[in-house]
């Protein structure tokens, strides 16, 4: 994704990221919703839904990988302000997706001027209440130019 | 998912492998297919359509990440043949995925007590050929039993 | 390590971190300094001298993966209270170390029965002033009894 | 680290290599000994001496990791052949290591035009027998250029 624009409103940078999750099926498809969007940081949701699940009735661990992978690469990519790719990220598990919605909060927390390193916890919210569900760390690297890179 | 039954044929195994992957709402959505299993080995693969990719025409970074996620916990959950919860793991992303099909195969590295540490290697295939397109590795956990594990 | 005793005062608590890090020959060779521990938390630090040193005349790489494999543990043992191992655990730097001291400030974020997932922030301490330096993320596991365990 | 001369022997290419280690004050405070190395692969190896132990006896997580860090960027640095530095890495720790020896095998599983992602098996000898001890996975990043730089 591009970093979009440092001079528009938070309003119209919000509205940008929200166009860009529109733009991604597979996003659609989840069912993610961005609730909030600025310079290295990200708040992106999920609604859960019977799709999502496994066989124990727990959301999928690659539902929570994807909004994972995805809240890191706004965070960096919105730090950045240049066009990313997801370069690398690890995830822990430390409960059970069981709920109606994830949460995932994301943000940079150190942006180089070909790398940023960003953070993301995880949320399920429960009878209204957000537990912990997973954390993330990983790398969002600028997008280098040209068709030989295989990156 | 349960490890299963170490008597059973080389079939059946993947016929209860299918059967699980088959009970999983959200493997069913992305469209995964076993190909093969075995203790501590599987073979997962997602036919690439439209509605998985991103923007850019890419398939989205978390269809790779739940590959990652799923093949890296048959692999362990088969190796430990106990009820296993996928704890953490860790995916670089080497090039990015365009083609017809992905491919997951991953195995058991080490089978402990309580946890087998795996890894995974996802390829793309492009006109038939396969690219490696990420690299995972994790730790897969023997559930513990008892209502007052938050793992 | 052990997780220590709930009981005693914080000076005591500190004092028996610091009889653990005297213990370690390895924290002695690179000289490591607990300044803060309590439960779930920990303030490790290492003095830089030119024997941390690679050939570029900054600390070696390892250096600050020893502090994040060491913090990481404390906070984990310490909030389990119980003896434990390091499972796991993702580093990425993001600074040279070029200065004066390393600070590694590792917490507990998620506490279970058989596991803490533990986050680490590691500062390099130039003309007085703290720059991150690498973030560690990891999971600190239960020591399981039994000779048969090869974890 | 410099990648090195491609043109040059393997004889020469170890020697140039082990002249890199000896370079380093921290990989001779350790003890490393190279002991293969040719374009994105690498032998590395620690004997084990008390110095090196933490206070079970067992060698420190912190050499493990630091065997992994350094094998990793000479798998990464060769591969590329230019200057590189050490993005990020992640470790699992599967067995506690004891014995004579620890040896790190390290290869470039991908080099692309701004990093290469790297793999490392170590093992532990003990009575010469080679047990796996930890895995680890991680990105070498060509070194940018230009002071601004601070990755």
């Amino acid at each position: 994704m591009a970093g979009g624009d440092q001079q528009v409103s938070p309003d119209a940078f919000l509205a940008m990221g929200r166009g860009v999750i529109a733009s991604q099926p597979f996003s659609v498809l989840v069912g993610a919703e961005m609730h909030q969007l600025s310079r290295g940081s990200i708040d992106l949701q999920v609604p859960i839904t019977d799709k999502l699940k496994q066989q124990n009735g727990f959301v999928h661990g690659g539902v929570v990988s994807y909004l994972a992978d995805n809240a890191l690469t706004f965070a960096g990519g919105t730090a950045m302000a240049v066009p990313v790719v997801t370069s690398e990220f690890k995830i822990n598990y430390v409960r059970p997706a069981i709920g109606e919605r994830l949460i995932a909060r994301a943000k940079a927390v150190h942006v180089g001027n070909s790398q940023a390193v960003c953070t993301c916890e995880i949320f399920v919210v429960q009878d209204g209440e957000e537990k912990l569900c997973a954390l993330a760390q990983g790398t969002i690297a600028r997008l280098q130019g040209g068709a030989a890179e295989s990156q």
